[in-house]
């Protein structure tokens, strides 16, 4: 495309790319965006390299290398910032350059994006459910070992207290938590051995793994080698919420009161929710976080919605289509709220928004302005608009049952 | 655990760690083992810098930071060789070195199985389903940046012809194909400007896309502009097993007999499946294949089988389980096969395999022996690995309804 583009001299056209989505997973009632931080390093670091342009010899012609050899964006990029809600058609991003500069970042926003925000709209639910109860990220064994990094950061914006992925931290700033597992107790020659040799090292604050061999017997022996000041039990088998009783009762018990019972085994959402009465202190989530608890993609595209014509003149365009709603043209998106705060509906339109009567919030934000990168932030403030953003959502967005998006997507003077 | 063994003299006991999954995806009849050139290349780079253990300061003790600064894996590594069919139970990595050495490992290989593997077991069904057909993987803006050159790879074990991901071909030499997509046509003024400059810089035998306005205009069109030896045309949307007759239909009226048809568009295996009889010469997969087609991961676990107990005795050990079958100590695996070559069962057991009447296949290879890689080999070797194990397999395999495992895993000795 662009070989074709540089060649017949319509690269330089200027044109206006927006990703986003049809519409919400299956029954899901809202999304989260996830991903902006990363996109903007990855804007930022877009360039090709001698291997790079080495690689591409026999694949696009001479001309094209060097338009690339000497690639920088230099174009503008706003969208919604990250944490934020999204429902369908939201204009998570639009992009506006020449039409060769934009098309080659295609691939690179869209990975991002529908990775980061699919794990974050899924662990939003997990938050939701767990309430004050913190939910731990330990999933990054179950998805690629690039891909466990960014799903440690987007768990951590869309609520998750930490994560026990060590290059989350190292990048990212979020906070890691460790735990031990069943081959540290069946190392030793005893589960006793075991923990005396964790409490030793890592203090009576650590966590014990205490369904290697029997539970109750783990629990009588983690207090005896910690004392009450055990910090946490975990349990990663069996019915969760029956042991969760038992095991408490026998801290308890044991004078205990204060140890903390951490509970793990392919939890998802639902799991969360149905252990909401039991005495539950923390949720390790794995699988299902990284995989975006059956969505592991956000179905994201990133479309042509205008560019110059022959004149100079900006057109709208769109694929003539029976089964999608394609719109042309440059977009603003509001959340409209009632007078108590609460979204009401997502509207998006072309060019300048019309009313706002004071109570509608301006979703897009300037990311990218000639090139340099503006809307930079820390994780802690994406992390704190995601809770400000979902706790204006109706409270149906509580509802783990399938059913239609929280608020609707509205199209104004289209 | 690392800290807590090093301080308690446990580090160093000889350990076994396995590498398998208990059960094949839900429904599926086999599963394909890939990520296995990777994870050595990831082993042999599996060292900390001092921006690493910087980051490690606050987490772990000084003696664990000094430990790591120097680590090199110096054990010994067994496996399943890339491409073959893997079951439950399969034991495809074996890991023996210190316990220290060993368990730090463990998130890397399981991210790198756990993705690559259930990529490969998705493609070969779509590859099984398309017969001589090629499929070309086109979903890398469906997942994660680098899970996505990881997937290409992935994908071309199994089968898949190439790939639109030009770092898959720098990185590991897959082979590549272009696409053009709708924002090349609506980038300029009429669709026939689009094609005439596409086919004036990439040739006669490019693929047009003819969905962006009216299918049968677009066909027409392509081979006025390109003749009849146009390349091939692309159809993104619609019904397109009914999509592909019309047009194929059209092409040959216009005496473009030899222009292929490629269809895209949520691809997967029933998909490829139900268009067997539409006259389609090529499939482009992009979703389902990176999301593993339901099953984005394939449910690894890395569990330690046996170590030296404090007599340098070594112990097969195993986590108390009623609903786990664990089996201790270090394996063998073969594929049990009948004298015409088809195999019957998957025999795991503990020591040296007893009977071999020449017809079973020995599926453990050397792939690392005192830290240094063995098992390295070329991208097509695996993928012909590949073909020759489906091959090998019982008919069912064809199946594309859920079902039992294909052979099943029988214990030996156990």
């Amino acid at each position: 495309m662009l070989q074709a583009a540089l060649a017949g001299g319509t690269a330089g056209r200027r044109s206006v790319f927006e990703l986003f989505g049809r519409r919400l997973p299956e029954g899901r009632r809202y999304g989260v965006v996830a991903g902006v931080g990363r996109a903007l390093d990855a804007v930022e670091e877009f360039r090709f390299d001698d291997e790079a342009l080495a690689a591409l010899e026999g694949v696009v012609d001479d001309a094209t290398v060097a338009w690339l050899a000497d690639y920088e964006f230099t174009g503008d990029i706003w969208g919604y910032a990250e944490g934020d809600a999204y429902f369908a058609h939201s204009p998570l991003l639009i992009v506006e350059a020449s039409f060769a500069e934009a098309v080659v970042l295609e691939t690179v926003l869209l990975s991002i994006y529908n990775h980061d925000s699919a794990i974050a709209s899924a662990a939003s639910r997990m938050t939701l459910m767990a309430g004050d109860r913190p939910c731990i990220e330990m999933g990054s064994r179950r998805t690629h070992e690039e891909a466990a990094v960014a799903a440690a950061r987007a768990a951590y914006v869309a609520g998750f207290a930490n994560t026990s992925n060590l290059a989350a931290r190292q990048r990212y700033g979020v906070p890691t938590a460790g735990t031990s597992a069943h081959s540290f107790t069946l190392l030793h020659d005893s589960e006793e051995e075991a923990f005396r040799a964790q409490v030793s090292s890592l203090g009576r604050g650590t966590t014990l793994l205490v369904d290697t061999y029997d539970v109750a017997e783990a629990v009588r022996l983690g207090v005896e080698v910690a004392g009450p000041e055990l910090g946490a039990v975990r349990i990663d088998s069996g019915d969760l919420g029956v042991l969760a009783h038992q095991v408490r009762q026998q801290l308890d018990d044991l004078g205990a009161t204060r140890t903390r019972i951490v509970v793990t085994s392919d939890l998802d959402e639902y799991a969360i929710a149905a252990l909401a009465s039991a005495p539950v202190d923390g949720y390790g989530v794995g699988t299902q976080l990284v995989t975006g608890s059956g969505h592991p993609t956000s179905g994201f595209v990133y479309k042509l919605v205008a560019r110059e014509d022959a004149d100079g003149e900006l057109q709208s365009v769109a694929k003539k289509s029976v089964d999608k709603i394609s719109v042309g043209g440059r977009k603003y998106a509001l959340r409209r709220r009632d007078p108590d705060g609460v979204a009401e509906a997502e509207v998006v339109g072309i060019g300048t928004p019309g009313r706002n009567d004071g109570d509608d919030r301006e979703l897009l934000v300037p990311l990218v302005r000639d090139g340099r990168v503006v809307g930079r932030e820390t994780l802690d403030a994406a992390r704190q608009r995601h809770l400000d953003a979902r706790a204006e959502l109706p409270l149906e967005v509580r509802s783990m049952s399938k059913g239609d998006p929280a608020i609707p997507t509205v199209f104004e003077g289209v």
